[in-house]
């Protein structure tokens, strides 16, 4: 049998491909695209079966480009997990942390490890594309000064050495992942399913969107604003809600939604898996 | 008469130097910061009387920065205004056009200038931190074959030429920037006010939160979330709206608030003035 190919963005071992995983099962073929466009046009040719992308980090928000792309792209939401960033210090097999003086990696994940910089004041902080991209770097390189910073699963699949766990400032740092494809879901169970809008401008109009989903008992788990790029102060709004596109109060909702809303794309309906915690 | 002191974020002779001459008169001092961090400093130790920052773009959307600087600091929100942002081709007084090779500017003023990059493929666009910081550095540097993009402003500012005009990509692009001052304004006349809060983990509890505007008809003009940074999935939401403080109908609507959020924090009631088109 084939495997299925999922498409992620960055290099291959990171905490997208961790998501992947989950997602895909584990015998699913990773392919590594430089960019998040790079990665929906895969989906969309159909070079990959599925796409994973992350949409929010519970620290530092909504990854802005991946909302625009749902918007303007044509691929549907077909299921969502979550991955706990842990940030470890990994280096190549023969390397203690004695020797360590410069350390690569992601800025945002050099970031979320400010501590362990104040603490090493020896080691340099060095900017790299990517914490995933910086072990396979350090995998090829036979430096033996340096480290990177990534997750578990980056140093096992370069077959490197862990040096230290744990180094990340904020424990409760999780990642959402949603995949990617190019048929919708037949929606099934219990499920979650995400919309797009943009709303008519007149006073009261966000207050009469959330009467809809109110008036019918279904829960918004998120809600998200983007602005719209031809017309200054006007946005979009992404919403997820409990319930699925069978069920007859989400069409009745959806179909009020309608009457007061410029237009409403439905990104898909999905069963949330329960990831890495 | 002292003039009055006005911190900005970055070099001088930026859009945020054009706001701060809208909101503080042209006869203000404006202040270079570093960061946001130094700037709200500045003015809570009151090195300046106030401080302009940029809280949202049409194109781009909020600067989140910010948005977590009002929440986290303890400064008042006492004016808003908008500039537009058009990006020009800025030279030292002896270039010409065809004499420029390389173009300096801040990687997200490149990204919004991509046609005139690819019409003009001879000229390489070179990253730099700062808009207005492009021009300052040219002005000094005695380069011949180099071009800033900024705003018009940056160009008089630095006594330096214009070469081209209104090279963005996108015509509709503004940026709405906020001033800040360590005392409330007392609120007179037609105001916007700005809040922040979380709310309690129920069902519909957004829904209910924006009842308590609507059943009063006081408008939103936006609404924004962000993570709490030390618990996953849960947000803060920050919220514009027509009225001010001093308004019954809007003493009533956030007594109301208090009983279904866990925390509200007024950042202030303002006035909007019209800023550049």
């Amino acid at each position: 049998m084939a495997q299925r190919k999922i498409a992620i963005q960055g290099e291959r071992g990171a905490f997208s491909e961790v998501a992947a995983r989950i997602l895909g099962g584990s015998s699913s073929r990773t392919i590594s695209c430089e960019s998040f466009d790079e990665l929906f046009d895969k989906v969309e040719s159909g070079k990959a079966a599925n796409g994973v992308i992350p949409i929010e980090n519970s620290l530092i928000g909504s990854i802005h480009r991946n909302y625009d792309l749902l918007l303007e792209r044509q691929l549907h939401v077909v299921g969502e997990t979550q991955v706990r960033v842990r940030h470890c210090l990994i280096a190549p097999k023969g390397t203690t942390f004695g020797k360590v003086s410069r350390v690569y990696s992601h800025p945002a994940a050099l970031e979320q490890c400010r501590k362990f910089f104040k603490t090493n004041p020896t080691v340099a902080p060095i900017t790299y594309y990517d914490t995933a991209g910086a072990v396979k770097m350090l995998s090829e390189s036979g430096l033996t000064n340096s480290a990177a910073i990534a997750g578990p699963y980056a140093a096992e699949f370069y077959k490197m050495k862990i040096l230290k766990k744990a180094i990340e400032d904020e424990p409760t740092n999780f990642t959402r992942f949603l995949m990617l494809s190019k048929k919708p879901n037949k929606p099934k169970g219990r499920l979650k399913t995400s919309i797009v809008f943009s709303i008519k401008n007149q006073p009261g109009a966000l207050f009469k969107v959330l009467s809809v989903f109110a008036l019918r008992d279904i829960d918004l788990t998120r809600i998200e604003s983007r602005p719209v790029r031809k017309r200054a102060w006007e946005y979009v709004f992404y919403v997820d809600f409990d319930g699925s596109t069978a069920e007859e109060r989400v069409i009745n909702a959806l179909d009020h939604l309608g009457e007061i809303t410029h237009f409403i794309k439905i990104l898909g309906s999905y069963t949330a898996t329960k990831g890495d915690s």
